[in-house]
């Protein structure tokens, strides 16, 4: 695809966000906006999972997303209906094939993820037995465009706050930009996509601003995306899963700058800025620096 | 309370953060330190409850908080006590009270939260029976010297990254100040403490870095604390909810700047810049201004 944005925030969306009247520091009137989240209730196959809190845009994506992610739909379980009624905030999958409901609900882990934190025991069987594809690769200069592209994009984080934001891309431009209150609704919405239009993840790039936990390094190989980068930092347990699969990581990715810390191998530096080459004397003697 | 800091994170404890080696985005190797999340499996009355992704500092407070916020613990219900087993990664919780297990897990809301988003049927039951205290105030100048106090102290933020803290304070002190991989999990850790240690929030104040969303205010009010300040952004049903008990509630809080969209009657302005007065035409003109 050489598109770009096929999907991205709609800060001027009414049902987004709302209008408050409140006061500032020197206690003046002020009129501000807020984001607005929504429960949403989801069925599968006639039983209720989950109510998440939303900001309601693309339910249907989320839904899906959110099953595939916590591996409630196997592969090749066929999707037969997604049904939204906004009337009662649920969304309704079916599928045909049958879900062992009570072995996933047995072993709930509540990880450090936003929003929906859960890991159910069996994202951690799947994610043992993904393999990333090898041959794509990230160009510096690509993640420089990408990281002014999306933050530079109109969207709810930037008119109203108390908003996450994640993006599918492909080399230097974003395909799709998702937000919501909870990051991992943000994922599952894109997931959601991915899964509906038969996009591949193996030669995209995964942005996401939220930290770069165990959940978004599962969620990204299920994606079977190759890349991940994040705005925010690293955990201890996020970066071991990423070098178990190869999954390229990068973290406190700002302007050019970045740290990668697994799947290093896939990075092309086409993009180095003349002070910061290697052939500088002063780094080049350093060594191993130390960075935040 | 005339102390400031009896809790505070401590980053140069080892278990905390790991070191970890990289590249930078000029190719060049590094040395960095990431944050490290295990779990802890919580029991109670022999009930397993949840395994939930921690830092690990207060598993016990943790413990104690989660069960409290999550209503799992009755006003008047006795804990007999709180055993930590770091070999297994296990809290148990007993108490002299029958908990209704069936009942609390069927209604299960993933809210917008970090960590352990999931708003139990309950808690709203219990939020609409909390009544917050009138008689206390907080000064601007508190919450400017609050801000940058709690900025400046020692973090696993500043150190690696990857965490969300909270602090209860009173007047321009921060008296604890908790870190977690997810803000949840540092709100429960103060919840425990509280709790433990019999310390009254009806004259506190509740920092956060994260987003005032519902969840956040339902937990601050639980606590007894009247007023609640965050950096980051606020979520429409958090502000109803605010408005609906009366907790203060400032967003956007950022040096000597905020946003304050409930409970202004708690709010004395002691400190307002020369250049932001009331008195200064050009904003008396404008009557009611818009902010971000």
């Amino acid at each position: 695809m050489q598109e770009q944005f096929i999907i991205r925030p709609n800060p001027d969306d009414p049902r987004l966000t709302r209008r408050v009247d409140g006061i500032d520091h020197a206690g003046r009137p002020i009129t501000t906006s807020v984001t607005v989240e929504r429960p949403l209730t989801l069925f599968l196959n006639g039983r209720e999972i989950v109510t998440m809190m939303t900001i309601g845009d693309y339910p249907e994506y989320l839904a899906l997303g959110y099953l595939l992610n916590q591996n409630m739909i196997r592969d090749g379980e066929r999707v037969r209906a997604v049904e939204y009624d906004p009337d009662i905030d649920t969304v309704v999958v079916r599928t045909d094939g049958e879900t062992s409901f009570e072995e996933k609900l047995k072993k709930k882990t509540l990880t450090s993820g936003c929003a929906q934190g859960t890991v159910f025991g069996d994202m951690m069987e799947k994610f043992e037995t993904v393999t990333l594809p090898e041959g794509h690769v990230v160009k510096t200069s690509w993640l420089s465009a990408l990281v002014k592209k999306i933050n530079t994009a109109p969207s709810l984080y930037l008119q109203a706050g108390a908003i996450h934001g994640c993006a599918l891309c492909q080399e230097d431009r974003p395909l799709l930009y998702m937000e919501d209150v909870g990051r991992h609704n943000a994922v599952d919405k894109i997931a959601g996509y991915m899964f509906r239009h038969g996009v591949d993840g193996g030669d995209k790039i995964f942005y996401t601003t939220g930290r770069l936990t165990s959940e978004m390094v599962i969620k990204t190989v299920q994606m079977g995306i190759p890349i991940l980068v994040s705005r925010s930092g690293f955990t201890a347990w996020g970066v071991d899963l990423a070098r178990q699969v190869g999954l390229t990581l990068l973290g406190r990715a700002r302007g050019r700058r970045f740290v990668a810390l697994s799947g290093q191998q896939r990075i092309i530096f086409d993009d180095v800025p003349s002070e910061d080459t290697a052939a500088s004397t002063h780094d080049a003697r350093a060594g191993r620096r130390d960075e935040r």
